[in-house]
């Protein structure tokens, strides 16, 4: 019998892909906002997929998750309460409220359906949004960040890609908003896409926080499912520098740690000369 | 009229694939040790592809070759004669010419048609191959390295995936042979495939380099198309350690730079425990 052969590819962009290649599609659904399909594959366990790009998979999901909340949450002195934008799936929260100091964690998720299919298929990445200490918000994030002035001390803005439903994430006047909704001291961090073929966006978004924010920084992490496997995060803060970090709170982790922290604001060449560093 | 897409796709094991879209075939031969091919692709420029792996392209070949070089370059304080084993390309020659102290500097790649079309199609890698102090030897780089004791300074491997003509470039016999040709206080550098999804090879290539050199350090860099995109890279040294490296002598990069350098050092926890470190 002939053997079959199942891939998921995702077109990058209109001249790359990537290709895991799969056992079986478990779920897929058109929800109110997107397309979303959950599939089991060969190398990276679960994958969940949005309008066709990589989400997170069961595999590697601890890099991003855990890189664009321990750089930020060690940033802060003191993270009592923190929103994250988007971040259904759950991986950020989980790694948020592994800081003894976080009071409180809004997730301020727009798709509802996003946060109960990682609740079915991702169980170990959504298992903090049922810690007493979040409050899963299906709702708008650009609209609840501008009706909560001055409430977080860390927001962190955990997109999809600068397509559809996440447009307004990447612009201007959402940056300035998550300035209002920060306490004095308060900083942010968003994901910022691929610093080797994501150039104007990452020229822009950079500019536009370092424009609303006194502390702008850009860090690396390497992902392996998302494209050119380079993963850029960008920093806003009112007073911390990421630089100035001297000590680890959250140890168990299995990519962030001191060093990892700071190696991750090292920047090659070409990055510094993106960002005007 | 239908359009036609042309891709090239590297299986990078049986689960994974990348894809460029190319748009055509420069050239295709079969040597008398491997497949060689040379796609113009449309988002990397020129593509060098041997028995079906990506070696390098016009766009993203500076990370891997500014860091097989520069870190154990600069690890070494007076580097005056290296020797580099395959590389057929050059770009690791280009990149070792850079630093002053160097007099000489060997490449010993087994296929010559390698340099000849690297020559051809890749002519700003190939760049330093006519450079009066580099020496190209068309000759067997195990056999090579056996033949010339304490004669190096820094010996850098710059092979293909360990299979066909590269597997003993990844074997213990070879680095003795290596820690042989080097001068008293010389080191090497040898890439060493991706911590996501070559991790039996790492740990072994490292155990190997360890217990064959006093100070043995993997480090990273971000390749966009080598699986996964972080790539490792192992170092050995017989006195000198990269850590210890405060200033860079080499400015002329587009990734490497001494902050680079340091970070590239900093392991995540994951792969900190491949290496035992």
């Amino acid at each position: 019998m002939a053997q079959t052969h199942l891939w998921f590819t995702e077109l990058q962009n209109d001249n790359l892909t990537i290709g895991l290649r799969i056992e079986k599609t478990i779920h897929s659904e058109k929800t109110e906002y997107q397309q979303l399909d959950v599939y089991k594959t060969v190398q990276y366990g679960n994958l969940l997929v949005l309008d066709g790009c990589i989400m997170t998979t069961d595999k590697d999901e601890f890099v991003y998750h855990e890189m664009l909340a321990h750089v930020p949450l060690h940033t802060h002195p003191n993270p009592k309460s923190v929103l994250v934008v988007g971040g259904g799936d759950g991986g950020i929260i989980r790694e948020v409220i592994k800081h003894p100091s976080v009071e409180r964690a809004v997730l301020a998720e727009i798709d509802g359906r996003v946060v109960e299919a990682s609740k079915k298929y991702f169980p170990h990445i959504a298992s903090g949004l049922s810690d007493p200490r979040v409050d899963v918000q299906i709702v708008d994030g650009i609209r609840y960040v501008e009706e909560h002035p001055n409430e977080f001390d860390v927001i962190l803005i955990d997109s999809t890609d600068p397509v559809g439903p996440a447009v307004g994430l990447f612009q201007r006047p959402f940056y300035e908003s998550v300035f209002r909704a920060l306490k004095e001291d308060g900083l942010m961090a968003a994901q910022t896409e691929s610093p080797f073929i994501n150039q104007d966006l990452i020229r822009q978004v950079y500019g536009d926080v370092r424009a609303t924010f006194p502390v702008a920084k850009l860090y690396l992490a390497y992902v392996p499912t998302y494209p050119t496997g380079m993963w850029s995060f960008t920093l806003g803060s009112k007073k911390y520098r990421p630089q100035d970090v001297s000590e680890v709170r959250v140890h168990d982790t299995k990519y962030y740690n001191r060093e990892i922290h700071h190696a991750s604001l090292a920047l090659p060449n070409f990055v510094k000369e993106l960002v005007g560093e």
